[in-house]
């Protein structure tokens, strides 16, 4: 029987200060252009004007984009997160008349969506396989949970458990209620939170209820498209899948479809395994987790490798020029292994979310915060390049909101236990054996691997002290009070510590943070004889703006011999302070090679210096050709 | 200034009769089934009955394709190539009834186009640029040329002789015609092979208006486009370039947009420098020739990677795996280097044509000659393959005529000279020097360099026997009677024997055919370290079913060891009889890899024998993987 019942709590971002290098400055951006150059744009395509409900049909028009209210929901949340750990009077201002904007737009039966209050009255609820008005609702809720968190103010709050109060009429398997679901998964995961924040078990069912029914027979979008007098068939994704509806999430042993709206659904599936007691929930998870991480993952942490479904394909499919993997389909990987962390504490986990966090989510967002990417390519002949805005922009305030909380997913507590994840400077507040710990993290991570951990104790406590030893980690040293440790980790991947702890107890933990070649699977086809070069969590990449002198694709190295003769240069002046490697490769000569496209003879080769940048810092500098996975 | 003058006369197909191995039983398939083949299709399509006018319009339905003509009139054309080599009573009946229905269906005023008679006669000539009129024309045309020359009749010819009356009529630079020219160039170089049928110089001097106005501004496809209440700039391709009519052909530097539509366009260029002594064209061929050859085509003569177009994206953009690389555009490249070929005798130009018949034509149709390929991909997972038919055949009957005829691409004669060209088994009779020449050539080729001529003279003669040194060919030998020659290749790249002949002279030219191992240009970047097989004109592939232990994107080979200890084996028996290629190779290994997807240490490679097949011949066993270019 898989566990069902979460060990570990995740200790709140609200109690963790990041003071690092690496992410407080991408937390200070984030503060002060990226939500504001969110918010101008959500002005300048009349996404927060909608909620005036008086505009009129354009199209084609941004503002009516079905999803515009989740757009605003997200930056609701992500503000609401920047404001609990950093108070700013003139944001929270902003912030206000927002939400009360969408409190006003409100309809006396609770009903919340500024697309069909205004333009499709009539469609209301007609078309949940496409038209995301449980997606936008979904977004609203988890706005106001963090609002109502954030402020202490409950309106917002108030407002969308009526909202919630008034899809729960609607929906259900009751008699005489709609047996309908989302086609974009999010409510389910936003109920959940709802229910926490509310206390009401009703949400709580109601979402159980959302997860159950998906895919079920008869089929609840053939039946609402026949009352639309559509054919199913019509369907333009063709599958179910695309919505991981095409069969009960039971019985689902792939991760299909949309990866987006998989991950959101998957996340929810975490949550009710934990609430409900549900193993079959737990399997799942399991079983799609095998799927997706061993076949269908880049070593980025990006997912959905096809632009066609915005999601996945076959196994091992995973090519890295055509990379899809939009940003927000890594948001949803850390979102759904950071509830999976919480049942056990189990590595691989963690290992998925650091490897999201430090590749395919921070190459989502520039340096200067203010240019995105929604799909995160591993390779591009200069064509391709983070942008302002998006017809579509889901991404930019799913990266606002998870950078305003990244504290939340560094540790967790147990009644006698502490679990430290991730890694960066930090001072953190957890309670733990009946006492106050304050945690005082000093590191240089991700470019080093030595981390020093300083308690503070309001009284000494015995507990376990979990250190996790990364994936990529191949030795360790660990030492107390300049003590060392003979640890080896646990079956879930976490040196484990127990002792009384007292006030001024200090942990030195040093993970040996070698450069590494990486290979793929050999089931994957695009990627044959190729490597990818890593550091710590880090993954790397060439850009030409570093090896102006050679076309990337000319490039190619000796594994043996770069691994050898490389070395690792830490650039405080560059990319905002990053650890560059240095190396030796050899490059295909044109020179020489004259007119001709083909020809008997090879091309010459001249041996060059490869210098390697972190892929989460592509394209941050001038415009050129990215490439991570070399040629060996 | 370059030369416009066509040196060279190619001798007609009917005065070739091949006896080889390799053609010859193509030829037999291509008569025995595929004419069949393609008029049942025809037929089961509806596209014959069309002719009868008494269709309905049902959308959608292959009859109203608007280029439905168009494969009935490349099947007559393909039917009368046939029968002049081949008489053969049923199935000249069969052509017969055809004929006459298209004659039938011919209206008073000439026209001729049973879409724009039956479904829409009020839109008549209303969008040239995208609804194939002219283009259908043209292949009528064709069609009759070919029939007029088969069997003497003229019925044909006089409908389409009063066709392009008609059209000549509508069409032109004079006052009250229309400035128009068809968006799919064919009629082009019809009209010049119209011409050289009746005599008629209206019809040259029309081809001549259609290429000259194409591309000038004020442009016709936007005024077009305006009478019928369109937006010109609602043009689904975005440009004229898809139609090569974005600029005057005299000043377009790159080959761009439809490969097919580049391929006919540039055919009728290169007839149209000699018939109009225009050194402005022949400077427009070899300079679009060169940004083709030397950067846009694949090394199987397939062009066109985009199926986005069907057509031209970027110089040195070559990906394998996608290529589309359409069967008609290598046709039409065949086409057209055929005409370039006849100025000078220049080898570059037979090159290319060799390049094109002996692999990525030939690919598009299977030797059971009931399967087609539209596409043809260089590599392939398993999932492409040949098909009995497509919603717009154009490829299956273009196949079939250039099979019919292909004896016409071997020879050229001058005053006093031949010019062999290609190379099979064949007894040709030739006009040389005012005396009738009969040449017996006996070859083992494609699989093998030694080619035997015999003459058959009337009375002695002298002239100058060209023999091509294919650029593939890296030594040779050539004798006289048996006795040896040394002969180096003039700047045309073919050796000159000029003598006086007798009947029973023997000329053995001897043509080393080692296996190559051919790299592409570095500004290749799909194909950096990778390398394709070659043996003379053919070009080798991999294909599962004979490397069935790996997948073929596991394999590499090394250059060197490969070209050493490869070995090549006759297989009277495989595919029709064919050269295979055995070398060495190593195999990823997955055994012992584990399910993580990443790992740092590199997986096993093991020793394997790799087997080659000619990539003409692929897909015609059990469906599998195939693979062109290899890595390296």
């Amino acid at each position: 029987m898989p566990n069902v019942q979460r060990s570990l709590q995740p200790v709140p971002f609200t109690q963790v200060q990041l003071t690092d290098g690496f992410w407080a400055p991408r937390q200070e951006t984030n503060r002060r252009v990226t939500l504001q150059h969110i918010h101008r744009k959500l002005q300048e395509t009349g996404r927060i004007a909608a909620f005036d409900l008086n505009f009129t049909r354009k199209v084609p028009s941004p503002i009516v984009e079905i999803f515009g209210d989740s757009d605003v929901a997200k930056w609701i949340e992500a503000v609401s997160y920047s404001l609990a750990t950093h108070p700013d009077p003139q944001l929270a201002q902003t912030l206000d008349g927002v939400v009360d904007k969408v409190i006003a737009a409100q309809q006396p039966d609770g009903y919340l969506n500024t697309h069909f209050i205004v333009v499709q009255p009539e469609m209301r609820w007609k078309n949940l396989r496409d038209w995301h008005e449980m997606y936008c609702a979904g977004h609203l809720m988890e706005g106001a949970v963090a609002h109502a968190q954030a402020t202490g103010q409950r309106k917002l709050l108030d407002a969308l458990a009526r909202y919630a109060d008034h899809i729960d009429a609607t929906f259900g398997p009751e008699p005489g209620k709609k047996r309908g679901y989302c086609g974009h998964p999010e409510i389910e995961l936003a109920l959940v939170r709802l229910y926490h924040a509310t206390g009401n078990p009703r949400y709580l069912k109601l979402a159980t209820f959302f997860v159950d029914e998906r895919g079920q027979q008869p089929h609840y979008f053939d039946i609402e498209a026949r009352e639309r007098g559509e054919d199913p068939a019509s369907f333009w994704a063709k599958t179910y899948e695309y919505c991981q509806a095409h069969v009960p999430i039971r019985q689902q042993d792939k991760v299909v479809g949309h990866a987006v709206r998989a991950m959101y659904l998957f996340s929810a599936v975490a949550d009710l395994a934990h609430e409900n007691n549900d193993p079959s929930l737990r399997e799942t998870c399991d079983r799609l987790w095998d799927n997706l991480i061993h076949r269908r993952m880049y070593i980025t942490g990006g997912i959905g490798p096809s632009r066609h479904n915005e999601g996945f394909t076959e196994d091992y499919d995973l090519p890295d020029e055509t990379a899809y993997a939009e940003t927000c389909a890594t948001i949803g990987l850390i979102f759904w292994n950071h509830r999976l962390l919480q049942f056990e504490g189990d590595r691989r986990f963690a290992d998925v979310m650091e490897r999201g966090l430090y590749n395919g989510f921070l190459s989502g967002v520039t340096l200067s915060g203010d240019r995105f990417l929604y799909e995160n390519p591993l390779s591009t002949n200069g064509s391709r390049h983070h942008e302002e805005w998006f017809y579509c922009p889901c991404c930019p305030p799913n990266v606002a909101r998870l950078l305003a909380s990244v504290g939340g997913y560094f540790y967790s507590t147990g009644a006698e236990d502490v679990w430290v994840h991730l890694f960066a400077s930090n001072h953190a507040s957890l309670e733990v054996a009946g006492t106050a710990l304050t945690l005082r993290e000093e590191t240089q991570y991700p470019w080093d691997g030595k981390v020093t951990l300083q308690m503070e104790l309001e009284r000494p406590a015995t507990f376990t002290l979990h250190l996790r030893v990364p994936e990529w980690c191949p030795g360790y040293r660990l030492s107390v009070n300049g003590k060392a440790l003979q640890v080896q980790p646990g079956p879930d991947g976490y040196l484990a510590v127990r002792r009384e702890w007292q006030s001024g107890d200090t942990v030195v933990y040093e993970m040996d943070m070698p450069v590494q070649l990486i290979w793929s699977n050999p089931a994957v086809r695009q990627l044959e004889g190729r490597v990818a070069i890593q550091r710590g969590p880090v993954v790397y990449c060439l850009e030409s703006v570093d090896n102006p002198t050679t076309p990337l694709d000319r490039i190619s190295i000796d594994p043996e011999g770069f691994l050898k003769a490389c070395t690792v240069e830490y650039r405080p002046d560059l990319l905002g302070g990053v650890a560059v490697i240095h190396g030796p490769g050899r490059a295909i000569e044109a020179e020489g090679w004259g007119e001709v496209l083909y020809r008997p003879e090879a091309p010459g080769e001249k041996e060059i210096t490869l210098t390697a940048v972190p892929y989460c810092t592509w394209d941050n500098r001038e415009p050129g050709e990215m490439r991570v996975w070399l040629r060996a």
